[in-house]
């Protein structure tokens, strides 16, 4: 195949190959060790302060001179019932005292939650070249002034609504995030049921409707899903949970494990690690809150809540109280440097530069 | 694309397009329309008594000298809880009555229910060619049985765990049917939660796992998701929802106009119709059953209790009450003959016969 589409060539780079934006999990290294083989690496800084995000970027143009993509997350921080939040927070440190894991919880006054508003003039200063973003459309000034800087967006939708919506908002690519996907949804209309598209159902409807490219994403492994993808019409697929347990990755060691001995049945849709919707495998910490009783806050009020408690997990190699964000193929996800997994699926959907 | 493959060839059929069973949907007619095209039609038989099933082979028959398939119900009928049954019964006729849908319900004691192995001497026969199968493995007897007669045996998986019990028992072909499909999911695993893997993750994992030939489901409507599958390596893709509204179909006129105006978000799986769980549109009745508070009977339990009510809103062309089948991309569905529908897909996917 040879690709001149786009994509490759709106981009400025060889392959029409996403690495997905996984917060977590993704490092300078990661996004840095993809750009630097052509693909698109995606550097991860939804939710964080201005000065991580900073330091974050900082770090991977020290790996790479090449271009590489900034995710957000596009969500306003909703108002929350501090009486429920705290029989949550009560709930989760119950829970943990009796698993034997210790942290100390931050005072519900004290969560500080940031919003991608602050994080727009340090993408534009720092010229970067694709912003893509989720869990929402970032507002008209701020696309305004990105547009101003010239930069590429990418939104992302999880149904044909969502997506004529990023279309009416004039983003230049649309990321069609099928059910497969690992982590969490992009959906961002609240007050309609969730959507549960296949992500070949999903991309389909969604270049039938709207003019602009689509990358499509879920459930993308390897050579012959992404040639599907390919096929179904999408500019690029976008790939996650095969670089889940890569050297770049910040998945703790039984969190690889289990996806090792995972299947295509052991991931499901849940609200517990975050407040929203997201794919993992499920684990006893999902189960638990599941089963609680206790109403789960919304994000980023959840995810707030659980941060330290899933550090201090995270810090014992303990995968039962941390969030396993897994997609229905990612049970296939291999060993080794990101790079090479990067090149595998090159040689396998026989794409020529 | 020239197809010479472990599909067309086995089957001695022109096209590697299947056109899905729909019970309640699918004619002798749309059958032997597909067949005289050069697809696989399938039959659905499933759960009907071998009167009506030997009445509906002989007529399509008649429409067609070419080869089609059957398909068969799987399912053992479970113990069930007369007291809850009943709950239900009276909560469907006070439902009706409030919304003047009369109907006779049929006394618990006197539901009849078919097993396929009331059928399978039937098929031997009528010398079926291929005998499909959803939600189960046929018995060991009834599969030799039809080897015996030469039968291909096409059955039906959802998960990657599935697919490799339909190979332990030595079935021929597997349909991996992703989450997109419409109507009645083919799981079979009792005690595990639902699988909910869409077609591009399933197809792909069940063809890294699993050596016979998969046929591809759920979502396929067009050239481009055909495409798709084959680039998976299905070696056939089964279509349905895209014959919902033609000439051939039962779908009553309501059905065809709500879902040429739905949308990909419209569909959830239920199990208000028929006790299984299955994809349509959200209506009345499903919402209505799903939120009552009533325990739902297993299938085919509860879906007899609601046959008699169904054919009354049918005969009233009430789309209400009840099941609107349809897949995450039903509401394509084009009207016209299903021959012209079926043309249009080969022309589209480019199949040189």
């Amino acid at each position: 195949m040879k690709w001149e589409n786009k994509f490759t060539d709106v981009l400025h780079i060889k392959y029409p190959i996403v690495q997905a934006p996984m917060l977590g999990i993704t490092t300078p290294e990661m996004v840095a060790a993809i750009a630097n083989e052509g693909g698109l690496g995606s550097l991860p800084v939804g939710g964080l302060s201005p000065e991580k995000t900073l330091f974050l970027i900082h770090r991977t143009k020290q790996l790479t001179t090449q271009p590489f993509a900034v995710n957000l997350f596009a969500n306003e921080v909703p108002e929350y019932n501090v009486t429920e939040a705290r029989k949550m927070q009560d709930f989760l440190e119950r829970l943990c005292m009796e698993h034997h894991i210790t942290y100390e919880h931050t005072a519900l006054e004290d969560l500080r939650f940031y919003n991608y508003r602050e994080q727009i003039d340090i993408l534009i200063n720092e010229q970067i070249p694709v912003v893509s973003f989720t869990f929402g459309i970032i507002d008209d000034n701020s696309i305004q002034k990105l547009r101003a800087a010239d930069t590429i967006l990418i939104g992302t939708a999880t149904s044909t609504q969502e997506s004529v919506l990023l279309e009416d908002n004039d983003v230049d690519m649309i990321c069609a995030q099928g059910i497969e996907a690992g982590g969490h949804r992009g959906s961002f209309i609240d007050d309609a049921p969730l959507p549960m598209i296949g992500t070949l159902s999903l991309v389909s409807n969604i270049i039938d409707k709207v003019s602009r490219p689509v990358i499509a994403a879920g459930g993308i492994h390897d050579g012959k899903t992404i040639k599907a993808v390919f096929a179904l019409g999408a500019v690029a697929a976008q790939i996650g949970s095969a670089f889940l347990a890569t050297e770049e990755s910040l998945a703790i060691e039984s969190y690889k494990e289990t996806l090792r001995h995972s299947t295509d049945t052991d991931t499901q849709l849940t609200r517990a690690f975050s407040g929203r919707w997201a794919r993992g495998i499920r684990n006893k910490m999902m189960m638990e809150v599941e089963n609680s009783g206790v109403n789960i806050p919304p994000y980023p009020i959840q995810n707030s809540i659980t941060t330290l408690l899933r550090a201090a997990a995270q810090k014992q190699n303990n995968k039962d109280f941390t969030n396993l964000w897994a997609g229905q193929s990612a049970y296939k996800a291999e060993q080794g440097a990101s790079a090479e997994i990067f090149k595998k699926l090159i040689e396998e959907t026989e794409i020529l530069s």
